[in-house]
């Protein structure tokens, strides 16, 4: 029974490159039988009693040819209605799998209808799959004629808080917990789901290391302002202020009483001595003011105790935190992850970056998560040919995949979005310097276009500047590079111009900037100058620095926001509908 | 240029299919050529301008095949020695994608050797693989003769942290941004690699959906002293305390004073009005007052400031927190994927999780990454069936895609660590009751074996007991079932005897309990019990006890811990050795 013998390997490798879900969505993403036997077989989800809608409505036939099948099935009613005079009813069922529901039709004499058809219910129900009789203007392929109920969790309509009328987006978000059943964001959970895959599947086939950077961080070189604090001080300064009340501190009388008795006990520790006394009584005695002693030394150090954070010299006292030091959320994991390209080449970090910003706008969250993938021995150009590839290939995975979730986006909220994804995954990027692009709005202005924002060489671009690019310049994802130093990180390679660094950013058209990267400055004189003339402090950065003093290599890197992402493939136009706890300011439920 | 044109996309999907890396490490895990026309043509990085040193010997002719092609490649010199008194160089180059070196030999015509030889070097240079000549004892199938030297990161190699001679593992955690470097740490990263991976290629095929849950958490559920507090508190109130010495607030004489200017300038205009002044006239009397008021009321509200944290009737105020209330690290997501669960049947979770233990052993960290699937509509046998799948995939994934890493483990730390993965990978897990667990650990006291913690029905099982289950008593993977519901929490489903609840954890030789899972109360009426019974507050569950308040479906969850399973697979002993940047009380380096 050993795994390395080669036809059980083989076996295992076989059946991942078959799971590989097929082009499109003409033929479905979970393979029909798992014995191969039939395409008239209906395959069971591996781990539960249940098929998955997908597995039914997913097929090419749209579930037809699965017709005189038996199954179960199992999910959430989204309607459900009596009919025949509460002779049988008919209900729409959804597991999650896909954006469709399965016609369910049970007949009285099976089950009490009455506690099956409120919407949000949860059914589980053994069928027989058949034909829907023609002419009754549905367009299911297949429907589902149960035989029996199995279990049913019931639903009070007066009290379900997600009813069959929709509800805005808005209102949804008073229910983190229940609206993942509802068909958008359902489908948005889906389609982050398939970018998070593609992700991960395009750096790992690229040859590219996934590495956890860590989320609590020491290094807050981005200016602590912006950053969320890390920290178990607060709830030992409650814990030490609740025992200050219950147990009153000593106080100056208590320490000098506990003095007098180490002086008294000290002094008749003497008398004993002069005295002569028994070994037994002296050590007896000596006992007892050590006793003292020690009681004195507790009452001292009690005394001190004081409510409120403990300082040091006026300051909060970190040392006396958990990590000893003042510790932060992480707001990238940029830097901590070249510290794996500068050893390793190729590596990417995926993971959850914060910022305490006050903002409350519809593309602001507190809690995000970034994609940082850091290329060694690559240049800016490479950057942007890696950039240009992950983002088309997102595109394309999803155009695969996830083709009816996106065609629910585009029928309930943005009628462009599958044009959109088309058009990003087939045409190459336009690419432009910074200074064409400047040149560009100039024109612009001058035929008279409006900006609020003054364009000039040396502005940071604007959204507004960005996505005129993109959207009405170009029509199509742009990549522009060489931007001003002054506007820049300190750590972006300073070009030959002296005026320039090796910046790039992608914008795409609906969302704006999508990913911002650089080449990395890995010369170490170039870059001690560079903080110099920014005004940094040297120390925090010295590990980073250490990089470049020991076997420095060229590399370029870049983030891209995944949120951002997920806005841009869905059209959706807050950020908090496309992450499923969004976090901002006053709001962190769950 | 449409993207939907199927030809496009079926060489996309071919492409991908392709990329699946063949079984174990007789053959590449790149292809040889991405044109498909030769075998002896290397396949350069796609992002660079270099060929990856695994492209070349991580071919099944260990590269020879490859003897006169030219290549670049880049890499860090692990050992360098000039030879033939100067003549020429041999440098052993790794670039992080395999655990081999490419031998690199430079003739004293091409560069300055010198400079090239030192441990840590990165170097970037072209030249022709060749056959090396025979007799010489090298085990390399082929080496690089350099023709040009492209770039050069020189080193110091009396300054340079990470010399040579081989520093311990401990030591090696002074130097987090360095210790990539080494054989051992890049071998652990990725093996680490190919786990996160296997994680979402196998939950991603059985049809599971990535949820990102919420690092940032209100839900205290588990007990605040264990959790790290995220806050903004200890920032403003440090920015208050500067300010209040910079500008001292107002004094009680200062607020009277005010006080004392609004009452003067009311009793101006009340003198202007019984004046009959003109309208001008007390118009301007009225802004005065206005004026002073608000001054009045500027004054009072600063003169409220105060030094510490803001307080509320004797408590912090945390509606002046960022998120309006008391927010934490989360120590799991599973509370909160079980949401998503609800809805969308079959979900994952994969992130960081904290805990503000003051725990220093060599198990434990602060910052620690768990996977956390949660099954709808599966009972406690799916979700062990699951969690077994789950591991065996992963032990048979990295024997296929990382053998050689294995072997550098196998050599380095633990001999044992691949025929265990081959155990894991090949055997059916045993499964026995908790209740039988213990009658065998009876047993075996009764025979004279001795353990620290007494053996009885009703305590948790240490983890002298577990390694003595699965690596004495069966010697192999075990999952142990139905615990008692007193050592278990409140969401465990309870069994029909009342006393045991649908729990499993699954054990692993080496490192004890690797998983954690259980059958979740859908019960609405038996959790409320459950709740009250153990004496928790109902109040933060509401939002939980929805999810079996409408549409209640069975469903069983559990969590991986994600660094056991690397300590697991790679033999270390150390968590802190097997995750980037470790967290633990007293360090957060970087």
């Amino acid at each position: 029974g050993s795994v390395s013998s080669a036809p059980k390997l083989i076996t295992t490798h076989t059946k991942m490159a078959d799971e590989v879900p097929p082009p499109a969505h003409q033929v479905p993403a979970v393979s029909i039988s798992s014995d191969g036997t039939s395409s008239s077989t209906v395959q069971k989800a591996r781990f539960s009693d249940r098929v998955r809608i997908r597995s039914i409505l997913g097929r090419p036939d749209g579930g037809a040819g699965l017709a005189g099948q038996k199954v179960r099935i199992s999910g959430w009613v989204k309607t459900g209605r009596e009919q025949g005079k509460g002779a049988f009813a008919f209900l729409e069922v959804n597991d999650g799998s896909c954006p469709a529901n399965l016609q369910v039709m049970v007949d009285a004499s099976v089950s009490d209808l009455t506690k099956l058809v409120a919407t949000g219910t949860c059914v589980t129900v053994d069928g027989c799959l058949k034909i829907p009789p023609e002419g009754k203007g549905t367009k299911q392929k297949v429907e589902l004629s149960v035989v029996e109920v199995i279990d049913v969790g019931t639903v009070d309509t007066a009290t379900y808080p997600i009813p069959k009328t929709k509800l805005t987006l808005e209102r949804l978000r008073e229910f983190p917990h229940l609206r993942s059943r509802t068909n958008s964001i359902s489908a948005i959970a889906r389609i982050r789901h398939a970018l998070a895959i593609a992700t991960h599947t395009f750096f790992d086939e690229e040859g590219f290391l996934y590495i956890q950077t860590p989320i609590i961080t020491t290094s807050d070189c981005e200016g602590a302002g912006e950053m969320f604090q890390v920290t178990t001080l607060i709830s030992h300064t409650e814990k030490l202020e609740r025992d200050l009340i219950e147990n009153p501190p000593p106080t100056e009388a208590d320490v000098e009483a506990a003095r007098l008795i180490v002086k008294a006990r000290g002094e008749a520790v003497a008398q004993l001595k002069s005295a002569k006394a028994s070994k037994e009584t002296i050590t007896a005695s000596v006992a007892e003011l050590n006793e003292a002693k020690a009681s004195l030394s507790r009452t001292e150090e009690r005394s001190k105790l004081k409510p409120g954070l403990p300082k040091l010299d006026g300051k909060i006292d970190y040392t006396q935190d958990f990590f000893g030091r003042q510790a932060f959320l992480t707001v990238s994991g940029q830097l901590q992850v070249e510290t794996y390209a500068c050893g390793l080449s190729d590596v990417y970090t995926f993971g959850p970056t914060f910022r305490a910003e006050n903002s409350h706008t519809s593309r602001h969250l507190a809690e995000f998560w970034m994609v940082e993938p850091e290329l060694a021995f690559a240049d800016l150009e490479d950057d942007m040919n890696c950039a240009e590839a992950y983002v088309r290939y997102m595109c394309k995975w999803l155009l695969e995949k996830r083709y009816d979730d996106m065609e629910l986006m585009a029928k309930n909220f943005d009628k462009g979005c599958i044009d959109r994804l088309k058009l990003v995954a087939s045409t190459p990027f336009g690419r432009l310097t910074y200074t064409k692009a400047i040149e560009l709005l100039e024109e612009a202005v001058a035929k008279g276009k409006e900006f609020v924002n003054p364009v000039e060489w040396g502005i940071d671009l604007a959204s507004e500047h960005e996505r005129y690019l993109t959207e009405v310049v170009f029509q199509k994802p742009l990549i522009v590079y060489n931007y001003p130093k002054g506007i820049k990180a300190f750590y972006m390679r300073l070009n030959d111009d002296g005026k320039t660094v090796a910046a790039m950013d992608v914008l795409v058209p609906k969302v704006g900037e999508l990913i911002g990267g650089s080449q990395r400055e890995e010369r170490i004189d170039v870059i001690m100058e560079r903080i110099e003339e920014m005004g940094l402090p040297v120390e925090p950065y010295e590990w980073y620095l250490d990089l470049r003093r020991y076997g420095t290599a060229k590399h370029s890197g870049f983030g891209l926001g995944f949120e951002r992402m997920v806005l841009f493939a869905t059209g959706m136009d807050n950020i908090r509908d496309v992450i499923p706890f969004p976090r901002y300011p006053g709001r962190a439920d769950l």
